[in-house]
This record gives C-alpha cells, structure tokens and sequence, in this order.
C-alpha cells in the first residue's frame, strides 16, 4: 500500500512511502533532525543507510550532494526504489558495498558531513543470533563495528566536519573514547528519555573533526508525554503519528 | 537569624540552620540524594566538604561514620559550628585539611563511599580572579584539581566502593576519562536541566571502583517545571522552597 505523508517539519514537502518497504524509525527521524547542517556543505554521506530514510529525510534540509551506503543488497534494493519512487535520484548516491570498502582516495576527506544510525548490539561469534539474517545484521555489529564507523569517518570528513550517531547510551562512553581516538571532538549530545520518568534509551551524539573540546548536553528530549501521547517536538517531527515505527 | 526547616524525604528529621553560615546550595543537596548508600556501608568521606552541607545530609540516610574534608579554615569553621550545634558530632569527623593530604595508610582503602562537590571551574595562573579570596577557592580548581581529587578518592576507597560527584556537562567527559584512568567505573549518569527546553547546567556521576563497564543514563532531573515551580523531587528534597540557595 502506499501511503502519501506530509512532513510538516521538512518545509512542508511531501514523501511517498511504501508500508512494507520504508519505514520511519525514531532513530534515523531523530538523528535526522539532530544532525547540523550548514548552508554551505556540499557533500553528506549516510553510513549503513538500510533503506535510505537519513538519505531522504536529509534531502528535505539540503541541497547537497547526498551519499548513502548500505551493505545488504535487498535491502539496498528497497532503498533505491524509494529514492526512484520520490524522483530523489538526481540528489542522492546510494551505494551497495561495505563501509569498510570507502578507503578510497576519491573519498578521502571529501565529505563535510558523516551521519551514521549503525548496529547498536556488540556480536560474539558462537551466539545464538542468526549472522545470515537480514536484522541481525542491521542490529548487531556482524559486518561492522563502531571502531570501523568512526574511523571510517575521520578519512571521510574535511577537517571541521561533522560527524553525528545515534546509539545506546550503553555504548556511550565507548562512542567518546572512539571519538576522541580518531580526533572527532563532541560537541552536542543529547538523551533521548521514553518518558519522563525513565533512564535514556538512546543517544545523539555530534562532533566536529579536529575541533576544540567544548560539549554541550542539550534539552532532554522525551518521547512520551504523562498522558502517553507522543511529544509535541516528536509529533512535529513526524507529521503524524501514524508515520511512527517503534 | 536561626530557622528550624524539617527536610521531608529525609525520613522527616529536621535541620537546624543558620541562613549566615549553612546554605543548602541545590548541587550538593542533589549530590546528597543521588548518591548510593548500602545498609552494609560503614565508612563514608566527603571532599571538598565546605561548611559541611554533604556530612549533614548524609546522616539523615545512613548511620555510617561521615568523614568532611575542607580545607579553608573559615569555612570549615563555619561547617564544624553547625555540626556542633545539630548534635551530629558522633556521627561526621569533621577535618580541616588539604584533600592532597589524605594519602596516609590509615585511611587507604578504608572507605566504601566517597562522594565531593568539588571547584567546578579551571584555574590559569595570572588570570584576573583573586586566588585568595574563599569564594574563589571554592569555585576555582586553585588548591585542587579534578585529577587530584579522583586519583585520591581512589586511594581512598575500597574496591567495589562508590564514588559520586556533581560537575558542570562542560566537564564531563574529562570526568569519564579521569574514571577510567583510576579504574572507578562510571556506571551511574543523571543530567539535571534547568528546565525542560534548556541544555543541562550540571551532571551527577556515579562509578564503583574495579566495577564492571556498563553506565546507565537516569531519568532527566529538571529543575523547573512549565510555569516556573520547582519540580516536585526537588520541592521534596528540599522540604521547603524556602530552603533553596541558588
């Protein structure tokens, strides 16, 4: 079925989306949202894109040169059908490889943003977790892991570029030390609560290549209000409840 | 002038103070509720103590021995004079010394709970604040710095002892490194925002020395709520809104 959804928050403009095969997640809507972009980048790359929503969604804040790279070939292949669909094609560059394969020298310091939504669960071979399976890769780190990602980043990114995640506030202080190793500075943090009265359940971080220490933790954003309706900030982000996929 | 306020959620005892010499500044009252105590714990120790707000509240949680360092005679004096006056003498050691000095084997490994509200600020040398002035030292890491005062807390503790500390965000992820170069594991984070739209103004950490890896991120700790009121936790906290230095 495909459902015609206004965005209020992205200029008002419109996509079309396919229930089965575009779905919004809050991670990539809010990590979307959260990424600054200024009006003079050129070039955006989106790391382990899935079906390209961070793609999309930032091609509604930009008119950058938009790149997104996603491993997992049927799940690449409803990405691109999505960006064929919405007639994004001209603005983004989706590509289907590894993102330990952009050691490229044509890549090499080319980009001024780098946004990532990655697997967020640590993979211990022998688990019980299926490695062949299409969710288990896109959850758990089989293929990459946060190390490459940010690595991978800093040999992207322009000097003064920036870098933005989304994760687990478990893997928190990991994402810093790895910031920090690879000369990505935090800048902006903020934690996402489910309510009011619960722990954060995820992060958004941002930091700027060889930038100068200095990190800010801005508003809590709160997904729930006490009622248990969607936060005005998360409604708006949306444009409707509906569009919402937990 | 003396006023007698009764403290709510301290299982309803009553705090004498005098509006000159004992301030509840809201940092260490929040560091006083936030931190963990177990009923096993026996000894705990508070550095940075100022006029003993830290010591104070902590016996109303725990029947524990509380040591307070400070090392600013005035102000130690002005602590040492409420302890006195609250008959709480049995209870907090009260010690007018520098916290470099704690490196003594009657007090290695002795603790099982340090906690310290420390000078929030990095000093320079020639910089135009008056490093003799009492608010100054306070405020200022003049006679002591974050370093010092995590490598002691070390020292101090026990392993699997708790070590809590309030802190600007600014500060934080130098905390978090300093951590984990003293092997005090941070496993407990909670942001306190002034209000719901404002970046956090302060953090609260909490780590357990040769613990585990694995930080939980709390519930947002918002000071104000939409119309201007102290949130109810921290209303509760303090008893009486009357109570509050800012």
């Amino acid at each position: 079925m495909k459902v015609k959804n206004r965005l209020l928050n992205f200029n008002d403009k419109i996509i079309y989306q396919d229930d089965d095969s575009f779905l919004f997640s809050l991670d990539s809507v809010l990590l979307a949202n959260f990424v600054s972009i200024r009006l003079s980048d050129k070039k955006i790359i989106d790391l382990c894109s899935g079906n390209a929503p961070i793609p999309m969604l930032l091609s509604f804040r930009t008119k950058a040169s938009i790149y997104g790279v996603e491993i997992q070939k049927e799940i690449y292949n409803m990405g691109l059908e999505s960006i064929l669909e919405n007639g994004m094609d001209k603005q983004i560059t989706f590509i289907n490889d590894d993102v330990n394969n952009l050691f490229n020298y044509d890549y090499c310091e080319k980009f001024d943003v780098v946004v990532c939504n990655p697997p967020y669960f640590k993979y211990q071979k022998g688990s019980l977790i299926n490695n062949n399976d299409k969710k288990t890769i896109a959850r758990h780190e089989v293929l990459v892991k946060l190390e490459d990602i940010i690595m991978v980043s800093k040999y992207l990114l322009k000097t003064g570029g920036t870098f933005a995640l989304v994760h687990r506030p478990s893997r928190f202080m990991e994402i810093l030390f790895l910031m920090k190793k690879y000369n990505i500075e935090p800048k902006r943090v903020r934690f996402v609560y489910p309510k009011k009265d619960k722990e954060a359940n995820m992060v958004l971080i941002e930091g700027v290549k060889n930038g100068k220490s200095d990190m800010k933790v801005l508003p809590p954003l709160i997904v729930y209000d006490e009622a248990g309706n969607y936060d005005l900030y998360i409604k708006k982000m949306f444009g409707s409840e509906d569009n919402v996929a937990e």
